[in-house]
């Protein structure tokens, strides 16, 4: 696989990891943006000899210049796809439509359900009794954007939301390098919300950045 | 078990012939109320000598009179647990209250998640991967009560509602006779919004942790 990927982090990396160990998707990682200076996952990025850069919001005088610079480092880099891994900061809409169809976001629950920062907490205190995992195309709204993969995680009777929150990870770090491999080898079809997976061979190499022709084999 | 149940319906009745063929429950089922003259689950309880009755709210002059009606059939077959069953009505608050705790609905999502009647056009409409069947306690809010027992259900590339909607119902057919048993047999112990499951001497007031979801551990 041929891509440059950008990994946006906020934290311990772990999905990061599972990212840069994933033998089609690491290679193609090529930089990693962290809002925060301490987070772990630069660590990650660096020890795999991958760009890591830190653009903490707090340090721009506003959101705009903020967002600014991030869409200069990912031009710079040519970046194709971002896959948001824990990252907690809501994109600029300027990025959103420049890689419309081209980012990925994971999130720990099955969305449309527990949206937001607190989904583990939040599923807990509704006393569902399944959870799960998220990836999904971002759009402009949080946590909105058509579903890529989702698997369900079973809640157990002593959860809380430590216990929970590792069950779903485990779940994340299989999904997300699967789905990120998937859409950098062009085999995401995006209908309205509905997205189709194509068979690996003899699809055409471009991107479903427009609505597709609907004449590939499904998976 | 020694339960006297009544089930309200109002379709084809293919949850109530699941509770009727289970052998612990269907000997309970003493009562089918049906809000529609014509619904096939009226047959289903003839066929089995249960008392069928219809209580179509058109033909009362208010909703306080259907509601009265119903309120006093519960109370002249001495019902101790009420199931919903496709019942296409909103129960009223006075029923809630008086069985509170002893009602038990079954939906064909995993709630939160797609409440209301169009739950499974609306989840395909969506885009998710993942659907579902959730058992709840019924409590004054639509499609809102303590989850009992959920249970995931895969979502396929061709899916259409009714596809979908068929392998929703074989997991209803089997979670809902199971939630009906826990409840009838005093094994559900509610803290809030979370419902546990005790063990069958009904004296645990809590299940050990075990690497099953509960509702396996119950099958």
């Amino acid at each position: 696989m041929d891509a440059r990927i950008a990994v946006l982090v906020s934290g311990s990396g772990t999905n990061l990891q599972a990212l840069l160990d994933d033998p089609t998707v690491g290679p193609c990682v090529v930089l990693v943006v962290s809002s925060r200076p301490d987070a772990l996952a630069l660590e990650r990025a660096r020890a795999r000899g991958v760009k890591a850069v830190v653009l903490e919001p707090g340090h721009y005088p506003s959101r705009e210049a903020h967002d600014g610079a991030m869409e200069s480092l990912l031009e710079e880099e040519a970046i194709e796809f971002v896959v948001l891994a824990g990252y907690l900061r809501v994109l600029s809409p300027g990025i959103v439509r420049a890689f419309a169809g081209r980012i990925l976001n994971v999130h720990p629950a099955l969305l449309p359900a527990f949206p937001g920062t607190h989904s583990v907490a939040d599923a807990l205190a509704w006393g569902v009794k399944v959870a799960g995992a998220t990836v999904h195309l971002v759009d402009e709204e949080v946590d909105h954007g058509p579903v890529v993969l989702q698997e369900a995680v079973p809640v157990l009777p002593d959860d809380d939301e430590g216990s929970l929150h590792a069950r779903i990870q485990e779940v994340e770090h299989r999904l997300l390098p699967l789905a990120t491999r998937l859409l950098a080898e062009g085999r995401l079809r995006i209908e309205g919300r509905e997205v189709r997976v194509a068979e690996p061979s003899g699809v055409a190499p471009t991107l479903p950045r427009s609505p597709s022709p609907r004449h590939e084999t499904e998976a």
